[in-house]
């Protein structure tokens, strides 16, 4: 009999809860400061842009555990359990003792593990008697993702997406249009914010900063519209937390526990999504999994960053977040990690960095493209430029293995194909992408300018 | 207990034997001839060219049941099963009393069925000692997948890419590169295929046949070099049953059996895929089954071309083959459903089609794409504009169960998805989409034509 290679949950398996790991953290994480009284906020604060219901998921120090609503959790059978996959073919060329497992949520029909939370969003939105969602994209995932979300739940979505990526990425704006949704190159004429900008510079290619900006914009100044965000906050953190639970469920299938559980990270939706319920069992002394989240050296704001209070935006009109930033001024290299090129961490992740309960490394981008495409020969799925940091440091850590002998359990998280980013493995393999790293006047000089704000 | 929307089959499951449907035909089909001697070939007329093993296949009328070598089978595994699903949210949105199926081959790595013959094919090459395989691909899905199955096995691959789709589908080339293959845009100046015509036309934008003939005469002038073919064969139809014998598994997990089996129609590749398991029950009388093959209107070789021995490239280089055509010059209108466009059906297929086994339809382009928005937007997935074709099949029969309130069971084949194609959905979207149906005259012209070959 040959070995299994990939395992499923049946519908009736998938789970019905996320796992809130807010309530379970030895630590609670400071809290969000209004930007202008400097004082702490409350759910109701954040009613006015965001759903209710995500709102109260957002501050929700008590429940451990967070009922999926059925409605939801239909929409994920279209595509979940996602499998969970043991890479022999990785293995093998490696010559590793170690035991390599990913989760593939590429298999989504939009490519990433985003769609996880952008349906959950939707559905309450539509439950509150929201018309209309607005939220920004770069590369394209997250709003490829929401875009799907709103049009199975009868929204309206109004997408901001990064000028240049409007221009340079036209499949992932074709797909959110297919999907029904208006898609706006950002900077735009459509806002106070994007008219801002083009006034002093015509020629802007636009950030996600602006984009933000302006989602923000039409959210607060359109009836029945609220805003919607794909990583950094708690909530996206809980609502993605369905890929570890069934990963942890999947990995007793295989009759594995993982020692070493990695992610790729950028502001924290995936990582969090397949740590955390793992992570719980470190918590009770149970387990003592070394979690691991793979950034990219041209964005190092968990390696080299600072613990400190930060905004989360470009303009600074979010609430004063505490967590491992690089400086809400700081302006990532250009990097085809599109998705990981944020400047801070969520909350909940800089207070489990700072408690030690995770560690982090940064990946260099020629490295981050080598592993996918050795990832791609092996195992068949060419990965996302964001999961290629994933499969780097779980490689890493695999030839570690091959060095002491050790038969280790290494998971990590694929959080999307890269069919949609062919043009960056073009520029690999012809040999025209180059390493960036920060120079550490820059991170001092971002830093320094923290002092500012609290 | 809610319902059940996907089903899987254990890799135990996943079938061990390919269903040669040859062997149970009621009228075997005319052998192909030699194009020069118009005398029947033998499977070794075929080993200059094919690999042993698929040439002995290609002929065989004996073995129902050919058994699918173990490392073919534990390839499958990267992506088999492939789920089998209910597609409940398009009935509710027909509003159709019919349950509707469809067989998800787009989960594959490359994003279509075409890896099921890809696979094999590189095994078998393999097995005989040769080192290098090459074919041609147009849209891209076969070369893909060719470029794939070469990594795996171990051979070198070299794909020629019809010149405009190489242009204007870098994402694709781009894919084939990454798995290593080398990719030249036809009409190259490396065979003289390639030379005449350039030479005669220093700007053709190349084609289907040209590519072929290029392929061929690179394996035929390379030691231990093969040439490996995506569709129309039988072999290529053998290798993929796995769809269907997966299929009929799964549908017994569902608790039903189809009344109505639905694929695209290009070379028939994946449409013998899903409907052969199902038609041999047909055969036996046991089922009454209808299987509709659905066909570009642009290029409908089984609903108004003529049963005839032909050739199968633009040249005739190939055997002359019994088949419905269009006559080989026959030049499809610009149409996006990029692997629909060849001018005959495989021997098999147009046999069954000829003794009423199976029906055909023609799809206008506009209405297919339109079928396949409806789609994306209540099964998530964006198909492939191929798929498409057997999306507006499907609806219409299920249209029409509404009209009589049967409920009949309808499966169809997607045969991939559209990530990569979504200039297709754009253009349509936009409204430049036109309809294309060919003209009498034009068909009957051609068809003219082939009383001088045979």
């Amino acid at each position: 009999m040959s070995k299994q290679k990939r395992y499923f949950l049946s519908e009736e398996e998938i789970p019905r809860q996320w796992y809130n790991i807010q309530a379970e953290m030895p630590n609670k994480p400071l809290p969000m400061l209004h930007p202008a009284t400097k004082q702490p906020i409350k759910a109701e604060d954040l009613f006015p842009l965001f759903a209710q219901e995500v709102s109260r998921q957002e501050m929700d120090q008590e429940h451990a555990w967070i009922d999926i609503p059925e409605p939801v959790r239909e929409q994920y059978k279209f595509y979940r359990s996602t499998p969970l996959v043991r890479a022999y073919g990785l293995e093998e060329a490696l010559g590793t003792p170690a035991h390599i497992y990913f989760k593939n949520e590429s298999v989504s029909p939009v490519g990433s593990h985003k769609l996880n939370s952008a349906l959950a969003q939707a559905y309450y939105c539509k439950q509150e008697g929201v018309t209309n969602i607005t939220t920004e994209t770069g590369a394209g995932q997250w709003g490829s993702a929401m875009s799907y979300a709103a049009k199975i739940f009868g929204l309206e979505a109004a997408v901001y997406q990064v000028k240049i990526s409007y221009e340079q990425k036209p499949y992932r704006r074709a797909i959110m249009q297919s999907y029904g949704a208006q898609v706006t190159p950002s900077p735009s004429m459509s806002t106070r914010a994007g008219k801002d900008v083009l006034t002093a510079d015509p020629n802007n290619n636009g950030s996600l900063g602006t984009a933000i900006s302006e989602a923000v914009e039409l959210a607060m100044t359109t009836p029945n519209c609220k805003y919607v965000l794909g990583s950094v906050l708690n909530h996206v953190a809980l609502h993605q937390t369905i890929i570890g639970l069934e990963a942890e469920k999947q990995m007793q299938m295989a009759g594995e526990y993982p020692d070493i559980v990695i992610g790729c990270f950028g502001g924290g939706s995936n990582f969090s999504g397949i740590a955390y319920p793992f992570l719980r069992h470190n918590f009770t002394g149970e387990r003592n999994t070394r979690f691991i989240a793979a950034e990219p050296a041209s964005c190092p704001k968990l390696t080299r960053g600072q613990f400190q209070y930060d905004f989360g935006d470009l303009s600074g009109l979010t609430p004063l977040m505490p967590m491992y930033t690089l400086g809400h001024n700081f302006m990532p290299s250009n990097i085809h990690a599109g998705g990981l090129r944020y400047h801070g961490a969520g909350i909940l992740i800089s207070q489990l960095l700072k408690d030690g309960f995770i560690e982090a490394v940064d990946v260099k981008q020629t490295d981050t493209f080598k592993a996918g495409l050795l990832f791609a020969t092996k195992e068949g799925i060419i990965p996302a430029p964001e999961s290629c940091h994933a499969i780097a440091a779980a490689i890493d850590e695999a030839m570690k293995c091959k060095e002491t002998g050790e038969e280790k359990v290494i998971l990590f998280n694929l959080s999307g194909h890269g069919l949609i980013d062919m043009t960056a493995y073009t520029q690999y393999l012809s040999g025209n992408l180059v390493d960036y790293e920060v120079s550490d006047e820059e991170v001092a000089r971002n830093i320094k300018e923290l002092d500012k704000i609290i």
